[in-house]
């Protein structure tokens, strides 16, 4: 078990769901494309493994992660595969793929969180979107933020181990995903997320607890934690905020 | 295991893929929203469960499958799940894993494919959005079509087995969902899909061949199988596909 993450290198975006996870379970891992070339590393090495350079699968997208003669790609499916194998997940079946559940509806709320800049073409500059961009975030901000958060609310409020987590006893990959794209969520629209937080108490209080986690806070405050940027997943333009 | 799907009645959408692997594994189960409130079906039934109405675990969104005291949620996971117990997917870890990635990337392709004519809103009507609509189909068309079936056609290229199949040496649910997405844009791209589709022969040898498996054949020729239609993930509006 040898973990190497590929990610682009100056956004924390879909990579930083994996990191989370690697970094929580306090799994060693090399972030690939952010080791120098000299090191087998960079875009290059990224570029060429998707390009089939290192064998027959080869991922769509990243990120992806590679273990041995292991291709996992898809941000929900390599956090779940981590989250099970250590220690992040919950034990029981019933709970263990209601948590993949959640978590890979957490990824359609990120990908929908991105579509608020990029709602015409991924390709395309934001600056060639921006009209139709604040007619999406406007219904990103007042239809599916408070669908997805109250949804989460609800899950941590009929949970019946009582745990204050999305599903189970114990934290798992779920709550992580829940926590960075509320971050996300707040970093892009901070406006919006003051004004409604306060109706998910449940949820701001997970949030909040994951990053008390002892291996979570040492994570964020070192320098493998890449702040959100206007290059990546999550973006703060104040005019998709409502300003 | 008795199987109860939910999904919208009156579309294939998301559903179909699930309906897909269910059929070609000859797996008995019922499609409840399809069945009379008088049977426990109708939408009503499906919109109970989803606000909680049967446990603590409800999904965010239809598709999903009940088996007992099992909820799972994601077109993806759900396809995965079901080709993994019933010989629908590959034997060792490594393919099995890269079929799921491959699964969840058609997911994505299958949500870029909707958001062509709901590129601002999903609340919204076709018409409300319908210049923004015929910008982001362009994009789809002439960036994200050839990128995703590119990839499809590489990995048929690749697969060691040589089995004309994504991964491993037998029929899967990642094959299931490639055949539906095809489909879904060939209805929604019918021109587009005619100027490019004889750049990717292994691609569309691959989903004549799904059509041809007898189990498919007979499903296909059901009254189960709904046709594609402008309440669905793939719309024909002769305006999104370049006419």
């Amino acid at each position: 078990m040898a973990y190497d993450l590929y990610y682009w290198p100056t956004i924390p975006g879909r990579g930083e769901y994996v990191r989370l996870v690697l970094e929580t379970a306090e799994v060693p891992y090399r972030d690939l494309a952010r080791l120098p070339d000299s090191e087998g590393g960079g875009i290059g090495a990224m570029m060429a493994f998707m390009a089939g350079g290192r064998g027959h699968r080869f991922p769509f997208a990243p990120p992806f992660l590679v273990d041995g003669d292991l291709l996992i790609s898809q941000t929900a499916e390599i956090c779940a595969v981590l989250g099970e194998r250590h220690g992040l997940a919950p034990k029981s079946e019933a709970d263990r793929l209601f948590a993949r559940s959640i978590a890979l509806s957490t990824a359609d709320f990120v990908s929908e969180a991105h579509d608020t800049h990029h709602p015409i073409g991924v390709g395309d500059y934001y600056e060639d979107q921006k009209n139709e961009a604040k007619r999406r975030a406007a219904r990103f901000r007042d239809e599916r933020m408070p669908k997805y958060l109250g949804w989460y609310e609800r899950l941590l409020a009929t949970n019946p181990a009582g745990s204050g987590h999305l599903v189970g006893v114990h934290l798992s990959y779920a709550d992580l995903g829940l926590f960075q794209t509320l971050a996300g969520v707040a970093y892009a629209f901070p406006r919006r997320m003051a004004d409604i937080v306060g109706d998910y108490p449940k949820t701001e209080a997970l949030a909040a607890r994951v990053a008390e986690h002892p291996a979570v806070a040492a994570y964020l405050a070192s320098e493998r934690r890449i702040a959100f940027n206007e290059d990546g997943i999550f973006r703060h333009y104040p005019e998709l905020d409502g300003a």
